[in-house]
């Protein structure tokens, strides 16, 4: 289903080019994979992220299962003839949700602030006034057993129950070509012992995903264990282990980015050369850092969800850093008579067509062609980053590009 | 300015098929002329609007004075620049906004329900839920005067006031190719002293907006008179008796759709060749009457906004009459696993890539991109009924054109 072939790998470091082939198409890696929550990259269509030279997408089961549901889609033919996307799809298990969904609630956190992954596939899931008022009942929608995971829709408040049988029923049925494990993801506020229990259930989890999985679809297992070393390392050994097409590294990944990077050493060092996947990570300097350990894909909402709040890519040579994480935020006065591109250096279809001052005129005046026209800008810049970093990979210069622009002179 | 040639003129009824040379290119009439409220048609940008093959879009003075300004868009080079359309606009004078927020508020018209012109540009000014909530108040914002219209902002609550040398100056910094008189519209709740006391207002103004408009710019004369023969014939005379480059049809056109063909056929014979633009009409049934009795361009947001409610056109041969307003709403549960394209037999981007069913799950989840995909197909539709339109004048077959749309056997 899934053959893949490293072409490269970085002197210095673990980066690494690799080709993976899918019946849909192929995906060069290091790649960047926006996440089509409900069939949809929000605010685009397929068509545009053909243009925009998207290799792969993910798409949500949760979302999916509830919404049109899994098996409407399948006798439509599945997921890529629903939404006209014919490239390579990627699907989650479910499990994430359940974590922002319950723990993730219940902690207050898998959204903002320090606690990664903060801006994973659900944050796509409602609109945001939706959510922020639902957010702040705290109510933990979910209830974890041994068997698998029971929770209250979203949508409609009914009760529904996922195991790992199910995940791989609603993943088949969606027909993606990358399938995930179904797991438990915890919060960085579990204790050790529950992080624990919850990793045992991962592991117990991926035999039967194992098991259950449709063999026309490449299964990735996933890495738990949270913030604890020797958990990571003992999931780690654990998944590895097993017959996995390719690797997923899940779940709570510490209160800050170094502790991601942290976890990323504790795991990749038991990774033998299948493809890796982080899962919920977009950032750039997180992107850096991944590719860095040796990450091939990585999955998040972020490009796409900071566009819809005014936050607009710039490169380094434009004035992008990490300080202001390479953003302009377009609602600012500044931009008011601003008659440039959202990033000069940019030659996206919207830099070529507008200025900041009308990208800003439609925000302010919630134009919905503004959400569309600021996602286009903001992905375009990531597969140009991504294509940027293959490069450099390929020329042995990744770490000098690394630092060109995480730490300009 | 305006070069303006009858290319053909149907045998058996007014219509007839015109060129119109702007500066920013040529219009070929008839021709719907879709309307970008705020300098942007909703939900889509004006590189879509030119993939369509729209030949020209119409903004809103009121709004563009209030948001972003006309002063910011002439400093930054015009509105044509500012949202990156190269070809002709129109803008209209902001007295229709003036009814809509004044009258049509306190009369509770203008919008919905049986009177015309019921689906005009100010319906695109806010989003439909603000609207709603304003509305029900009832207030009305405006202050009429011989001098001009003094008015709330729907913005900001603050106080403006337009006159004809206003309206001129605003439509001036906008650098549109076709710019409108300032007048007067009134509600069909008004009497007839009332509409009279405003037509006379109206013809006032179309003398101040000859003196103070920009002479790059094509000024039209408006003819009001609401729904009284005297007055229209009346107004129709004065206003067909300025040197004005085109003539609009304005304000209240009756109770029902034969009282809008009986106020035409009390304008029409008093008008010479110049082109003749009908206000804020796009129905389908309309646009024919309107072609029919010698009508040029219509502008509406009829198409966009019923568009982004759900409702998709479908041509006669898929099922589209009169009776079903040539509409089928996607939010119905019948299309839930329809694998079919909007309408079968159209070639639009949207219909190339995705089903009813697609259409219906993006409407339904509210995703973003519902909108952009729904508003290319009604406006590829329109465009491609105002092409069968202009050919069937060609061929001297208009009348059986209509009658097919119209009075299916």
């Amino acid at each position: 289903m899934l053959s893949f072939e490293v072409l490269k790998q970085d002197g210095q470091t673990s980066a690494r080019i690799c080709l993976m082939k899918t019946a849909h198409g192929v995906i060069e890696t290091p790649s960047f994979v926006p996440v089509a929550t409900l069939g949809s990259v929000r605010s685009l269509d397929s068509c545009d992220l053909e243009a925009l030279g998207v290799q792969c997408a993910l798409a949500n089961t949760y979302h999916l299962h509830l919404k049109p549901g899994d098996e409407l889609i399948r006798r439509l033919g599945g997921l890529h003839r629903f939404m006209g996307f014919s490239r390579p799809l990627f699907s989650d298990s479910g499990g994430f949700q359940a974590f922002s969904y319950g723990l993730g609630r219940e902690h207050n956190i898998g959204k903002i602030g320090c606690i990664f992954p903060q801006e994973r596939a659900d944050d796509e899931s409602a609109r945001d006034k939706k959510e922020n008022k639902k957010e702040s009942k705290r109510e933990n929608l979910t209830r974890i057993s041994d068997e698998g995971i029971a929770f209250k829709s979203m949508y409609d408040g009914a009760w529904h129950f996922f195991d790992a049988e199910r995940s791989m029923r609603i993943q088949s049925n969606l027909g993606s070509d990358i399938i995930m494990a179904f797991d438990e993801c915890t919060s960085p506020l579990s204790d050790y012992d529950y992080t624990r229990r919850a990793m045992q259930r991962t592991h117990d989890w991926a035999g039967l995903s194992l098991r259950y999985h449709d063999q026309n679809q490449a299964l990735y297992g996933i890495v738990q264990g949270g913030w604890f070393e020797d958990l990571r390392r003992e999931s780690t050994e654990f998944i590895a282990s097993l017959p996995f097409e390719g690797i997923a590294i899940g779940g709570s990944l510490g209160n800050c980015k170094a502790d991601m990077h942290q976890v990323l050493d504790w795991v990749v060092p038991g990774l033998d050369e299948r493809p890796r996947h982080l899962l919920g990570i977009g950032e750039i300097d997180d992107i850096f850092e991944g590719v860095q350990r040796g990450m091939d894909t990585f999955d998040c909402v972020s490009p796409t969800r900071i566009a819809r709040r005014g936050n607009l890519y710039i490169h380094p040579l434009s004035g992008g850093s990490v300080s202001n994480k390479f953003r302009i935020n377009i609602k600012s006065k500044i931009y008011e008579e601003d008659s440039r591109p959202a990033d000069p250096l940019c030659r996206c279809p919207t830099c070529q067509s507008y200025s900041r001052a009308y990208l800003r005129h439609l925000y302010v005046a919630r134009e919905l062609s503004y959400f569309r026209l600021a996602s286009i800008h903001n992905l375009h810049f990531m597969m140009r980053l991504m294509e940027e970093i293959r490069e450099s990979i390929n020329k042995g210069s990744f770490f000098d590009l690394k630092k060109r622009w995480l730490e300009p002179s």
